[in-house]
């Protein structure tokens, strides 16, 4: 399958970026659940784009309109249904942008997969534009998350070779992260403005890393081997447009570190276990120690950039010169942090719905 | 759910390290497909222990028996059922195991999840043991993409600080990596030797990372969003016990490139549509390009250490100091190098059977 | 989970009958498939109410909106997503219908399931106004499989103890059903609607049996044990709502034929292998045989009744008659046959995505 | 996918009726249940054959090798894994069974779907010999479910035209069904095994009808649509081979029944509030109301008869007459009880798995 999710609750996205709407569907949500449409509003605004001279002036008005599942401000137990209606809608011809796909983009995969058939206007079903419901149904899952007293934060790690502080990983401040330009250390967040800033004057696009936490998370959440908090947190990660790295924890620097210096302690502090370092990003064999959960996540470049590049005309097969006109968004990053925390949020709420069961080998 | 995998075919791992036997139940398959049992023993010996001395003593056998689903050496359309006995059966009482929690391991998350009733002994479902079905399963997909004339191949990239050659990433040399210790440059491997024995004599542990390849994939293979390669792919490799880290083509690396760099451009090679570079690893809007898919695994170290730790008794909530005897795999990855391969194949196998829907899109 | 099917496709339906909407998304189908839109809604105007006085005089109009997944005309292979805006959105307070569960509605397993949070106006989630989305992704599916040339076509068998004709099971004439009140047996017909309007006079309901067949299928459709097509059939019908009975070919009669009458013996016509008789209604061990698939499907008189009911106050625990005003349908049994029909052409399609697996097979 | 079941467990059921072993696997059940092996192998024993004259005479010992999920008599929380190998392993060559394929069999339509790799040796995976790990998942079910006050009991509710007494709807019997020919009314039982005794005589068979109760479920379990309980039993109902029919409640009489007496009235008892009557069987809205959950199951009488049939030579594609040799079960529908039985337990133990969503919904 596809644009669906989930073991406990079923999230399915729909929608392209220039079809009448886009939206999604939540299935396996309890009832009784409060919905702070407001909230919702807020937390939807902070992936909108054209706010700010960094990112892509285009205005859309991200307001979702809730079909079904949430009565007089609760969940009622049927699924919910909620979509946004696309104001650019397709008009005219897009059929010879199927004629000369895009370098970076899914342009050409979409072709070879869907044979023609594909939506192709403004990259269709492969759209960032999608991640708008995902941040619906997210947002819903961090208050509900919220509500049990686990919170989630992210904040731009790294924009090009300019790095931001790494969250505590005993502590992570995931309430403090600033929502305008997301960043623990303001200067360096001045500095990723300016390098973006270039980027666009060169009509270029640069990547970067983003560092998200769950704390709060108590321990023994999650499953054996494949329906571990990993596996479950990178599947719908993955999911997200432009990713193309994942880590837990220390990640990656894992390579470099001995056992006796990357295994975690485990102490008493206040009466309950707690591990002295958290290298495991708070996850063991799949499943929650009660540490802070902890990942990063690396997004390459847009691939949409006024630069000339080189492409091939599939209905001639001859090889073409592309270039691009219009403004692009020369760093999706900053606008990827809410939807990295409400992939998290999507995928831990996810695991909390199976883990009723858990409540009863106790 | 926990301990399966699959959209389209269902893979299912069962046993314990100590209990009568460990096996795999594998559903959805094609029937009159070929399997050899022999070189599916080849290829599970590969990440059997006790080879060398830079690995564990400990000898087992892993001769799979197969119990149901293949006939006279082809797939017959039931699900395939194989198991191994272990030789190792659990005997006396493994219950004070339970109380003092070994640093690194699940034992202490696995036994907040399931109450005291988990199998304590020897780390139980959550032992690396349990990548031998694994293998099980992956060794028959690794023939059945190879009949399609995909290759699936991975190498040590990295051991501590010792780093071993990147693939070509344009044309990766899957088969011409050594089996025993599967390096492209053998003296980084004698480098990397070096340093597991230096960490077995300080009764300590490495990690290190695995770079694999796809090659010969066809392009148009994978779901859009949620089933793209990279979030299938990324589900089974964080099934694999001690990953921390995964990522595809120049992967966390996109962050400091820019647009204009990491976009692969396409152009004409004997009439075939290619890209000129390989950054995106194969896989564009989660869909493979025809391009070898590559990306990279961390592990950490193996958690089994001989220096002191600290942890707690959690029966009598005590701070202790623990110190496990006995000789542990200093370095678990270059025995979990045909593991990764067996999930990556397993993964592109499912994939590949839900591509038959793609046809008819053309 | 709960609304949603499809082991290859992925259906998922939403709406409470009182909300702003009511829809479904459908995903997994291929790019490429055409969608006529005008017999679309002549399919979807054959379960519309209001229609003559064998039925509810409550006029909606089921004109659905596609949102996704249709670019002129073709499935573009993004989700299907299809929503109908309802006229008789929820105003005023329902609270208080809550207290008095309405005898052989779902009113009060709702109120158990969900504490009071569920949307009960008009049934919520649980109205039979559910089987319209239904019926959007049933119709779609039977347009793609009449391409194919699989007809699915469905009859009124009995109303009360007035009965239908059966089909032939060798050579089902699904087309020559009548549309409107659809009877093989014209006479038969005319019977069933003097019943019907007489239980309407008497303020009263009555039930019936749908008998359904699915022709022109290819043998080697469907999966072994819980995959067949009956466990796949059933698991849909029995989503309608009133459906109480379910058997394929002679079904319940089967207990009183031996095996010398009941098995269907081979033989070979035009070079063909068929069966001389189709007892077993086209399926041997969950797969077709290539004969028709014929099954019959049970409804229970509509709950919604005028006369005088038992009932309780789940407030003040008192046990009070409930008489419920307003006209209601009488039997849905003629409306409930378009919705048969879609809910097996949904089994049948996403069998047939699955049976891809199958060519291979060969 | 084919021989996997569940929504919050997961069963998977192997084997071919000559191959080495079959088994099942079960995932996703919580740790620390008890299982009693003893009573498990009484269930067992129950379907197992040659204990009377009204059965065949083939022995089995169908006892299953426990291999992994539970320890010391608990479930540990891993997958359990069991399997029972088989006594007559396949030899010397079935091949030419494969050419003339028995009337009311699977063999014609696993040769289509499989190309002629299909295990044909006694049926294969299509063999009722594959209802023995059914009974194990079922059995341990069972057990869980009756420590929480839920008992299932099943019994021939008639053979050929012999009917017993059917269950009292509002307080089945479950516990006082004879175990050895499961009837309520012995002289009907006596008649039965009559019957059957006639048909063996004959060289026929015969089929029959079971009714099957759940008691002591509470109210609020089951999801709506594709999730309620009907759906969800009878999906694996059908999964059990020669099933034809499945009714709930007074079924495909409510065809004939009106409204007014088929809608189940309200009333309070002691407190609790409880239907009048049973129509619905216990279900409604696809959700328990906390009555008896009671359905009977259709079976057609056994396809192996020693009387000429018609069949086709696949090979040749002539038409062939055929007599099979050897001693046959003229009627499966008594040791087809428990297996009914352990369907039943399945279904409902994965229903009460994902309610515990339920709860937090009040």
């Amino acid at each position: 399958m596809s644009s669906t999710y989930g073991e406990n609750l079923k999230l399915s996205i729909f929608g392209q970026s220039h079809g009448p709407a886009i939206g999604m569907t939540l299935d396996g949500i309890p009832a009784g659940l409060p919905v702070d449409v407001e909230k919702l509003q807020e937390f939807l605004n902070r992936r909108a784009p054209g706010q700010n001279d960094w990112s892509t002036p285009r205005k859309e008005e991200d307001r979702p309109e809730i079909l079904s599942g949430i009565v007089d401000g609760f969940t009622c137990g049927a699924p919910i249904a909620a979509i946004i209606h696309n104001k650019n809608t397709r008009s005219g011809d897009y059929n010879n942008l199927k004629d000369v796909p895009r370098p970076g983009h899914a342009d050409y995969t979409a072709q070879v997969k869907y044979g023609g058939f594909q939506d192709a206007a403004g990259g269709g079903h492969f759209s960032g534009r999608l991640t708008a419901p995902l941040c619906i149904a997210g947002g819903m899952c961090k208050q509900w998350l919220e509500e049990m007293g686990i919170r989630i934060g992210a904040h731009i790690l790294a924009i090009g070779e300019c790095g931001d502080l790494y969250f505590d990983p005993m502590d992570p401040e995931v309430e403090s992260v600033g929502k305008d330009f997301p960043v623990l250390d303001e200067e360096a967040g001045q500095a990723m403005r300016d390098f973006i800033s270039q980027a666009r004057a060169a009509g270029d696009s640069v990547g970067g890393i983003i560092e998200c936490a769950v704390a709060g998370l108590p321990a023994g959440i999650g499953e054996p081997m494949f329906g571990g908090v990993e596996s479950r947190i990178a599947q719908i990660i993955y999911g997200i447009p432009a990713v193309k790295g994942l880590d837990f924890g220390i990640g990656f620097d894992c390579a470099c570190v001995p056992g006796s210096q990357s295994n975690d302690d485990f102490s008493i502090v206040d009466g309950q276990i707690v591990t002295q370092t958290n290298n495991a990003g708070g996850i063991q064999g799949g499943i929650t120690n009660g540490m802070p959960v902890i990942f990063t996540v690396a997004f390459k470049a847009t691939p949409s950039i006024s630069c000339a590049q080189q492409s091939v005309n599939l209905k001639t097969m001859e090889e073409v010169t592309l270039e691009i006109k219009g403004r692009h968004d020369p760093c999706i990053v900053p606008r990827a942090v809410p939807v990295v925390e409400a992939a998290a949020a999507i995928a831990i709420y996810d695991l909390i719905l199976g883990n009723t069961q858990t409540s009863r080998r106790k």
